[in-house]
Order: structure tokens, then C-alpha cells, then sequence
């Protein structure tokens, strides 16, 4: 995050010079060719100016391209697998933004970060899961699920073949809708029973 | 692939000490510390040895990780959800055998490579689509399935979870059971007819 966060107007105005050299650069020379000298040149600032703001390469682009996931309850459809027929389409739409190559080269830096990917956990995955937890309770209090599936298997089969078509297997993202249509059953039809209790599965 | 397979004895020698070498390298100092160099002085051989048989660093990675992964096609468990167990948990074991760190570096690269994604997506992914295509046709063959749901899907379902509690999530691998119960399911239980024909549903 911004060393500068609700800084004097003229910083704020370099970070966002700088938000916009960040997606610039990537968008011509890929996430490979992201660097603080090239964000610099782009951004018409100096690399000073850059390391004021973030310790690292990796932090700049954590920073900038983290909010731009913009994670959102989405709005009541009215029925379980219309919400989370929303869902899936946001996070789709969160993954195929930046690219299969982009996205692969930000996990490896997250991952390699044990604190970039802490603030990964609870930016970004934690309140994921949260939404997932409020879309299953919409459901609930509409009578269409009996029991709470748990949240952290339908979020990962939301996003597991989501990231596996784009990064693995190439053929996103033609799937999302029938993704959001699979997970909605599994979680308000026949199967409902089988996720819970999780305990006794394994 | 080694330049030299099926060569003289003494050149298998060094491919094996190489491969030996890179898989210590990476024990010791992670995929990021994995270099040409460090696999030299590990092996013991000289950095034009290992550049005679292997162009890139990510050749040699790919050359010596690729057959660890050891796709076969399960032995007939006589059920769906017994194969595709056997399945996700093979999947499972070539996981995490590299960790997440080195598995979410050796995507990266495979991505940053055409050659090498070409390469992977033939003796990889298509051998172990295959595999779920056979799995499918034995539970056609029991009477298990009326209809044959794209591997493609069971593909993705299976592969995705794995890859996101591993690599995003940090839940593995104590769902891989549930996982494959849930998938066996799908594929054999009550949403059998939403997953064909795969062309109405976006």
C-alpha cells in the first residue's frame, strides 16, 4: 500500500500518475517487463519518487493493481444461483483483467512475499469468502438451502477452475457461466447433503 | 527434453546426476534460487555440460519436473467416485510434490514460453484428459453414467480446487478427498443432466 495514503494533493496526484504507468507498462512489455525504471520513464517521475512510496517492485504492483479487483457483495438476484451466477462473473472478470501471464507472474510474486500474500489473505480472499458466506445466507433466509454449505468449497470451486482454465488449461472464459450454474446446484440442490459435515469426508 | 536421449551410457549418467542436481537445488534453495550455476556446482559438471543438453533454464526445469508427474491412468476401482479418487489424489501427489512456491514459478514459466506450454499441454494435460475420458467410459461401461459429461469440465473441477487451495488459497491438501467424493458425484450423481449439452448453458 501507499507509504502516502491520504497524502497532500499533489502526492496523491503522483500515485495515480504512477497507478497508470503501472497498467501502461504492463499492457506493452507484460508483466515480465514490469519494472521501476520502467514505470518511471512512463510515469515521468523519478525513481526516488517511486521507492518514497513502495520498499519494493513487487509492493508498487500489489498496490496498484490489488484495488482494481474491486471486490463487491453483488446485488440480490433473488435466488442462489443467480448470485452466485454474479459472483462468478466478477471474480472471472477480476482474473481475466490481467491476463493469463500477468495474473501467473503476480501469484509468483505474492506467493514469494510472506507478507505480500498475508495482506493478499485478508485484502482480497478473506472478504471474497465473506461475500461467499452472505450469498449462502441470502439462500438460507430465502428457504432455499436447508444447512450452510462451507464457504471455503464453494469459493474454491468458484475460483479453482476459473484460475485453471485461464492459466493452466487455456480454454477460459467460455466456462464461467456454466461454472456459476454447476457450483449453484451443488450448493442449493441434490448435494447439499454431502457438504456437510465436512468433517466426516476425509 | 534432454538433446540427448537414448544417448551413450555415460551421457545417461549425466542426465541423471543433473536431474538429481536440480531437485536438490530446488530443495535447498527454492525454485527462485534454481539457476544454471547452482546446478553445475551441485552436479559437479560444467555449465556447457548441462547448456549441451538443455538450451534455457527452463528447458532443463521443465525436461527433469515433467516426468515426475507420473500420469497414469488409475487401476479400475469399480465405481466412478473410487477412479476418480484414486484420480484427484494422484493430481494431489504431483502437486504438492514441488510445494507452492516452485509450483506456482514453474507455471510462471511454462506461461512466459510457447514452446514450453505447447509442450506441457501435449504430454500433460492432454494425457491426463485422456485419462478422465477413460475413467468416464468405464462408468458408461458399468452403467454408472446414461450420458458422458465433457472431460473437459471434470477436468477443470478436479485440476482447479487443487491448483487454488495450493497455490491461492493455502488450504491443501486436506480437501482433496472431499473433492474427489464431490466431482464423483457430479459426474455420476443428480447433475448428470445439467452437464450435457454443454453448448445451451452460456
Amino acid at each position: 500500500m501507499a507509504k502516502h495514503a491520504g497524502g497532500r494533493p499533489r502526492e496523491r496526484r503522483v500515485d495515480t500518475v504512477i497507478a497508470a504507468a503501472v497498467r501502461a507498462v504492463i499492457g506493452e512489455a507484460g508483466y515480465a517487463g514490469l519494472t521501476v525504471d520502467a514505470v518511471a520513464a512512463m510515469a515521468g517521475v523519478s525513481k526516488a519518487a517511486i521507492y518514497r512510496r513502495y520498499t519494493t517492485k513487487q509492493e508498487m504492483t500489489f498496490a496498484v493493481l490489488l484495488p482494481d479487483l474491486d471486490e463487491r457483495t453483488p446485488g440480490d438476484t433473488g435466488s442462489l444461483t443467480g448470485d452466485l451466477r454474479a459472483l462468478t462473473e466478477q471474480i472471472a472478470a477480476q482474473i481475466v483483467g490481467p491476463g493469463p501471464d500477468n495474473l501467473t507472474g503476480l501469484l509468483a510474486d505474492i506467493r514469494a512475499d510472506p507478507a505480500l500474500r498475508a495482506r493478499f489473505a485478508t485484502t482480497y480472499l478473506t472478504v471474497e469468502r465473506g461475500i461467499i458466506g452472505t450469498v449462502l445466507d441470502r439462500a438460507i433466509a430465502r428457504g432455499e438451502l436447508a444447512s450452510r454449505p462451507d464457504p471455503a468449497l464453494v469459493h474454491a470451486l468458484l475460483l479453482g477452475p476459473l484460475i485453471a482454465w485461464l492459466v493452466v488449461l487455456d480454454e477460459f472464459p467460455a466456462r464461467a457461466t456454466e461454472l456459476a450454474h454447476l457450483v449453484g446446484e451443488i450448493a442449493g440442490g441434490a448435494l447439499t447433503a454431502r457438504l456437510l459435515p465436512v468433517e466426516t469426508w476425509s
